[in-house]
């Protein structure tokens, strides 16, 4: 029989600590900590309570816990000394199994991790339905493990055991993600699909309507069916769009969803994950047999990511009525026209104008997104609710000074370019930190040609600037081009630069943003409010109606636009539960 | 009838001004303030005098000095209203009779320059002998100092309006510089053969036993035996040794020479002007008939830029003893071994021990260098002392951290692998600016693969870090490596780095500097002593004997190693002057 919340809340200390068992290994210190704060609203108030004891811990209690793990395929393994729960997951991982070439390989890494970091590897190797990873992907991910900073693989050694803790919580309480577990199956099937050139190398490329494109739209269009919805269509971009009615014919609808291409060998969850989030809350209405006086309309938009034609954002750029029609002329890298590509896949770009919404008809739109950067897992929290959708600006620069003999050429008689941009680059750091919550960024840094004893005449360099707010944005940018102006004065040297883009910031509407709010708090977690400083389709709703954005937590230190790119099944669960309370939310409100 | 120097010192001050009449075009102010400092030692004491009056002048002044100056080939020329000596010029560098597309070419120049700085462009267009520059060189000239920073060209125009002055002086004392002008024949005519592949481009290139390297050495053996040295020939190594015997069989013999090599695409003085200046000395005492109790050793030593092989500074090497037998092995680009190129051009790698020196029979080694630097030329001075070649030490470096998502990753969750590098190279740049003589740069920096919305996950830099005494530059690579970690430590980078090179400092033998000190000094100059930054065979000979170089003032800002290198006559022959005095005063202190 699992265990329930109420018995773990009712327990005396003795007993809750003891039904808490092995969550962290030889480490019962942390549930008891933990236990301080009963009764718990949800496992993620419990799951978020013990993160909470183990943040607060000295540097040397985190270490002890680390080392309190036991090697993969280690000693421990072959002398069946684990405990229990890690016996059950090597075991399920087939480490128990390993031929003499990879213990061999995995005895190696196990000593220069160790050697490296002074603790032993560690990594979930159970995913969701616990079919874990394969013994390949957790030897890969060993060795690129081995490469980090020890701050970092310190920090990504205890979230994986976070992690565990998590699966051997769930094994407990029987509370297994059934809903994320779906969402996890929907992308992995999508993720199936991919653009000649890399499907064959396992990597993952859907650009605009390539056929891996146009599969994953009928596969899309096709499980929204099984979902339940009322309406479904591909519409004249490539768009999917599903449409679950309102109780009354004149009940506004929901708009929600993200974009189902790619970059080039990109992630499994950069988009899609809002599109399939919403699809399950449908499908659940649906079997429930449940109307709400709100309709939801979901699209899965065809285009986001710009790889194939310049034009980014085409797709949702249609639905607000902002589709250019000379995009349709922009050439692929292989001359082929995104008309013809259009009229290829049996779309119509006639009949693009007709698919601008009239906000009149929705409540707003909301996406749910991962977050691709590093903030939510640092925190260790699931959820962040977006208060803004940041602006940016790119410039593409060019300090030039004079090159001379590195030898001969005195520290006060030198035009040194790189150096120029060096002050620069700290400036921007600085000034973007000032902030709070801007972003500045030298992406592209290069002397070229340079030589080991030449002082630099030229570097080309590239600046990215972000904030939550337009005006902000505008001062950052100003601040920092003015420094770049007057070190170039001061040092003798010229600058130039280019704007090559810039896109109006994108605040959340406070009444949606507010839904997600409480969203996040009814599950029993803290709200933490963060601005996103990637584009999104959501960016481009904003120009016709209220918007407001929930972020996912990735791992791996967030990475994304990288095979890399991960969640759990757990946090798109979450994912799931906030959004049916959306739902609910707005139902209520609805007259 | 030529002025005199005395005739300008006893003249009461009116009469003294007229007689510097039109030197600074319509500028007389400069010359009578000048007259102050009278009595002049010498025509550079004078020209020293008005140099320092216009460097103390406001910048107004300076601005007023360079807008007095005629366009060239401008209105002024075509309305006949130039100053009798700029149309001289002018007319002498063929400006007066150009082609319609020429004469157009020029005045868009004349548009575009003026528009840029404000002032008309000013180039000292006579060169030895009044031959001067040709149209095309000219309007080159003219296209490259357009791209100049707006300052430095100011001072560059003000560096050639000094120039012609110093030309428009020659004129009214009949002081051309005769034996200057030789020495820059020579360098004319060595600057003719180049290899294979440059040639053809009006390139220089002479690399270690091609055919345009062995015809230098014989060229040079051959101008030897024109200047009377007592024995002449080609050691081993391909070194062309020019011997000058003592009035007494046991005189010790005064060493000197430089390099005839030249890197890729080089100029015309590096290295040849310490060859060609000591043999214009020998020369004149053989044409006076005069012994000197000392002997003269010149030495063009046949390599010292690496060019072909790697071993640098062989030739220099081998009088040291310190020729390594396993560089014959070495192969060049077509494979080809040093010891097959040796046999090729009849040289017997059996006897390179042979050529060793003992120090017993030599009062030292000196040499006459081009600056290769800016010193000289920014502070209007033709001759420096060294006072010491800067040891130096080189690293390849890589600065680590991870890749991120430039709008998602907030400032203060960054590990920006390149703003990491870029507080390094500020801190480097102070930290060498602190010794006063030491010099550290960042010449190579890159980050692979940048992408304009990617936090730098990767860094790649050069260290080149040069300080005049190997303490000095210990300390000065400790402390930027020490700071290079703890930058790391600070922002969870990891930092690496690969010694590429590293040469001790040779400080100059007191006895030796003091000689050329005084020998500045009785030209009539200030003694400006300042450091090698560059390596010079001078630091091979080092190891055995004492040694003290002279720099000679380069153009255009001291480049270097670019077909831009270049130098005057007149300060080639103060070159020629300079180490006279240093053989009288040797002769002097002989037993």
């Amino acid at each position: 029989m699992p265990l329930t919340l109420e018995q773990l809340n009712q327990a005396d200390p003795a007993s809750a600590l003891a039904l808490l068992d092995g969550l962290y290994e030889h480490s019962p210190w942390i549930a008891a900590a933990a236990l301080a704060e009963r009764p718990f609203r949800s496992l993620e108030h419990l799951k978020h309570s013990m993160a909470q004891v183990l943040a607060a811990a000295s540097p040397q209690a985190k270490l002890e816990l680390i080392r309190a793990h036991p090697e993969l395929a280690g000693k421990a393994m072959v002398a069946r000394s684990l405990t229990a729960e890690s016996t059950n997951e090597q075991n399920r991982a087939g480490l128990t199994q390993c031929s003499l070439e990879e213990f061999t390989r995995i005895q190696q890494l196990n000593a220069d991790y160790n050697a490296r970091f002074g603790f032993p590897f560690i990594l979930a190797v159970r995913g969701p339905r616990g079919q874990g990873l394969r013994k390949q992907e957790i030897i890969d991910t060993f060795a690129r493990r081995l490469q980090h900073h020890p701050d970092f693989e310190r920090e990504e050694a205890l979230r994986n055991i976070h992690r565990i803790a998590e699966i051997r919580l769930n094994d407990k309480f029987g509370a297994e993600p059934v809903l994320g577990n779906d969402v996890w199956d929907w992308q992995e099937a999508l993720a199936e699909y991919s653009d000649p050139g890399f499907a064959e190398k396992g990597q993952l490329t859907v650009t605009y309507l390539t056929d891996a494109h146009r599969a994953c739209a009928e596969r899309i269009a096709g499980w929204m069916r099984d979902c339940g919805f009322d309406e479904v269509g591909i519409d004249a971009v490539g768009n999917v769009v599903g449409r679950y009615h309102p109780s009354s014919a004149d009940g506004r609808y929901l708009l929600t969803g993200s974009h189902y291409d790619t970059v080039r060998n990109g992630g499994k969850y950069d988009g899609r994950l809002g599109i399939v989030v919403p699809m399950a809350c449908v499908r659940a209405l649906h079997r429930q047999g449940r109307r709400l006086p709100i309709g939801i309309e979901v699209v899965a938009f065809s285009e986001e990511e710009g790889q194939r034609y310049k034009a980014t954002f085409l797709a949702s750029s249609a639905l607000i009525g902002a589709f250019k029609a000379e995009w349709l002329e922009q050439k692929d890298a292989d001359g082929i026209t995104m008309r013809a590509a259009m009229l290829h896949a049996g779309l119509n770009p006639d009949d693009i104008p007709a698919l601008r919404r009239d906000p009149a008809h929705y409540l707003g739109f909301v996406e749910v997104h991962i977050e691709q950067g590093p903030v939510l897992t640092e925190l260790d929290l699931p959820l962040g609710v977006v208060t803004s959708i940041n602006g940016g600006v790119r410039y593409l620069c060019e300090m030039t000074g004079m090159a001379s003999h590195a030898g001969t050429t005195p520290m006060n008689r030198r035009r040194d370019a790189a150096v120029g941009v060096a002050e620069l680059a700290l400036y921007a750091e600085q000034r973007a930190a000032r902030d709070g919550d801007s972003v500045a960024t030298i992406g592209q840094l290069q002397v070229p040609n340079g030589s080991i004893n030449v002082v630099p005449g030229r570097c080309l360099f590239s600046l990215d600037m972000r904030a939550p707010t337009d005006a902000q944005r505008d001062a950052l940018v100003a601040d920092i081009l003015a420094e770049m102006e007057s070190i170039a004065a001061r040092r003798g040297l010229r600058s130039s630069c280019e704007r090559a883009m810039a896109v109006a910031a994108a605040p959340s509407d406070p009444g949606l943003q507010q839904h997600w709010e409480r969203a996040v708090e009814a599950l029993g977690l803290p709200v933490f409010r963060m601005p996103s400083g990637a584009g999104h389709d959501a960016m481009k709703l904003h120009e016709i109606m209220p918007q407001a954005m929930l972020f996912v937590r990735g791992l791996n230190g967030g990475i994304s636009h990288n095979p890399l790119e991960s969640t759990t099944a757990n946090d798109m669960q979450l994912a799931v539960d906030a959004f049916t309370h959306v739902l609910e939310q707005l139902s209520q409100e609805a007259p």
